[in-house]
């Protein structure tokens, strides 16, 4: 996995950490039966214990669903208790019946945590356009035990295509932070994001707080695309509990780089995650572009690639079918010389100056048919770089997408 | 199939016309081993008796092949007499070696035809960043003669993954408009197309005949996705011999709107043609989108739709989920509101008001498991409107993708 210059002085990774290895937070699932039979977790919460710090990025999709336009309105004023979460459902179009289920959503786990509903966020992730079953899920909220070791639970509930639960925590300079997501279809995020969490027990002021998240989805989350599509549903959450204690960190102080490098590393980790469990994915594809014009550029490139059906059928096969590769960053909108791009898959050079160069297929092929995949492409034109995260494209991609709904 | 409010009065389809319905085009093929094994045709002219005016679109994207970069500069003067093609490789990425095949190409077939090199124009598809075997090229060029019954097959020489060649012509007003176009992979095209070679007899006024192409093309080639990939080689070609005689047709003139017409509809076809015939396809996806803010909108959210892999592959296990249709309008850019989305499938409405409507499902299912399939949606805010064509996602759209150069 490639991480960035910036994470030179790495945290350390918390062995099974999650959601819940910060101090201040707990969580807990239960099965409510929503659309997967039980005893499937589908039903979750995450809690803090004191109120805490909080910042998200939401879809940028003009159809929002009805938990996207309930956040967004109670993240006004930065702070925030709990989220409750559903999968099966994305209660998204379905009108003011919907926003009118999200609210009572939100109102059953205050009132079953003791806090007020201004307080509680939701997230629901699942099919489009079908009403939340509201009374089993009314039955289910009240069932909810959060404990500290409940992250674990809550990162199943979350899932719908997911075949993995994806879950990370750093341990960083006086602080700990966590996280959850969930992947799978429908994902190909724009300047937000699938479903993530992150939590930390990092006393954070609030503005910093915001552009840390910021910086760290536009390099994590932004970077992975499983199908071009993005969803209606999309929110990346991160809340701060301050339980470390410790002198707050601001913009220009002390600890502001190691938290932000903690930061980032659990939200690449998880963006990793997502890319390699994408519906029917059977390969990790990480698209590094370098000597491009401008940072805007290197992103185009890295996530044309990285989406094309053609390179993503290609790695699938283990077919070094290169000029596919090049045909994307060609149509991606990055400045570009064709007679300077050099192209290596696995370490091997297969194109320099734009043209074939000999190389041992062998070595090319075998690198393909593995679970990882590195394709690195230099357009030798600038200092600019960028990575993406992708996977290939299967048959079973479509065999899970035929039949979602019925 | 879906027209437009301009082609009201449409000009008649010739039965099994192509390229060389239009007088003064001849065209043939032969074989010549490029890539696929004899006898299968892979190599073929196209032959104006009398100095045609030429007008083209080319690829937008910035990796151009050869014959690309070579066309560019022969049509400056916006004339050709004749067209060289190949299927098997596309003499893409294949540096200063790749431009001399090109121009070696039109210098045998100029000499072969008694023509000079610059009246000679060269298309390529295949295979990206393999040099072209010129002996073997060489060798075949003077075996073919080209004919009035021609047409036919060299729709079949420039076929690479197509499973049917794609031809048509219409009888205008006094005239004839003839097309044929190649498809199957690496299509979205953007300002350009695939590989499309229009033919007319009108006498048309080079300036008036750059316009018509741009605007056909728009609402045809341009409106059609495959798999979201453009290509290197993407090339609209059309020449007019202006056999027919009468009055030169001019932007102002009494038949502009008639030749307009014939030949939109030749694009149009064509371009139906191809998604039908997308790799891996089984059902042709007809997207129209109508009261959107303006015409780029509806483009926009049009393309969004037919494009999405998930739509695709709901149409493909014909599954009404409709919230992927939704979702892709929602991330296209086109402005929309939620609440006044209006959709049907088949003629069925499903979305009122942005939120669920009560429907038949098995009428649904069954137009999703025909094999052309009408997805209608109304975004209520404005009067533009567009027409998209695309495919289904099937897994063979993979298998045939995973080892197309292995």
């Amino acid at each position: 996995m490639l991480y960035f210059e910036e994470m030179k002085t790495q945290p350390d990774f918390i062995p099974s950490g999650g959601i819940t290895s910060p101090g201040g937070f707990l969580a807990g699932a239960v099965s409510a039966g929503i659309k997967y039979a039980p005893p499937r977790l589908d039903l979750g919460v995450l809690f803090c214990e004191s109120p805490a710090r909080a910042a998200a990025a939401f879809t940028t999709n003009k159809v929002r669903a009805a938990p996207v336009l309930l956040n967004q309105r109670r993240l006004e004023n930065g702070t925030a208790r709990a989220v409750v979460m559903n999968s099966g459902y994305a209660n998204s179009c379905t009108g003011a019946a919907g926003m009118a289920d999200a609210e009572a959503m939100t109102a059953l786990t205050a009132k079953h945590l003791g806090l007020k509903p201004e307080d509680v966020l939701v997230a629901s992730t699942g099919v489009i356009g079908v009403r939340l079953p509201m009374e089993r899920i009314g039955a289910a909220i009240p069932r909810v035990k959060p404990s500290r070791e409940g992250g674990h639970d809550l990162a199943r509930a979350i899932m719908t295509t997911d075949t993995v639960p994806k879950e990370a925590a750093v341990r960083g300079d006086g602080f700990t932070v966590g996280g959850m997501a969930k992947g799978s279809g429908m994902i190909h995020p724009d300047l937000a994001t699938l479903l993530a969490f992150l939590t930390t027990d990092a006393a954070v002021e609030i503005g910093f707080l915001k552009k840390a998240l910021k910086k760290a989805v536009a390099i994590s989350f932004n970077m992975v695309s499983v199908d071009g599509d993005n969803s209606t549903n999309d929110m990346a959450l991160l809340m701060a509990s301050g339980r470390a204690g410790g002198k707050e960190i601001t913009a220009g102080s002390r600890r502001a780089a190691a938290f932000q490098a903690a930061l980032n590393m659990v939200c690449v980790h998880l963006a990793c995650e997502i890319a390699r469990d994408g519906e029917g994915a059977t390969k990790l594809i990480t698209v590094n572009v370098t000597g491009a014009a401008n940072p805007a550029d290197a992103r185009r490139a890295a996530r044309a690639i990285v989406g094309s059906a053609l390179v993503k059928a290609a790695v699938h096969g283990g077919d070094p079918n290169w000029g596919r590769v090049v045909a994307a960053a060609g149509r991606s909108g990055a400045a570009l010389d064709t007679a300077r791009l050099e192209l290596h898959i696995g370490g091997v050079c297969l194109v320099r100056d734009g043209a074939p160069h000999p190389y041992a297929k062998d070595a090319v092929v075998a690198h393909l048919n593995g679970n990882e995949v590195a394709i690195a492409l230099n357009l030798n034109i600038g200092q600019a770089a960028a990575t993406a995260w992708g996977c290939d494209l299967s048959p079973e991609y479509v065999s899970i997408n035929s039949d979602y709904t019925t």
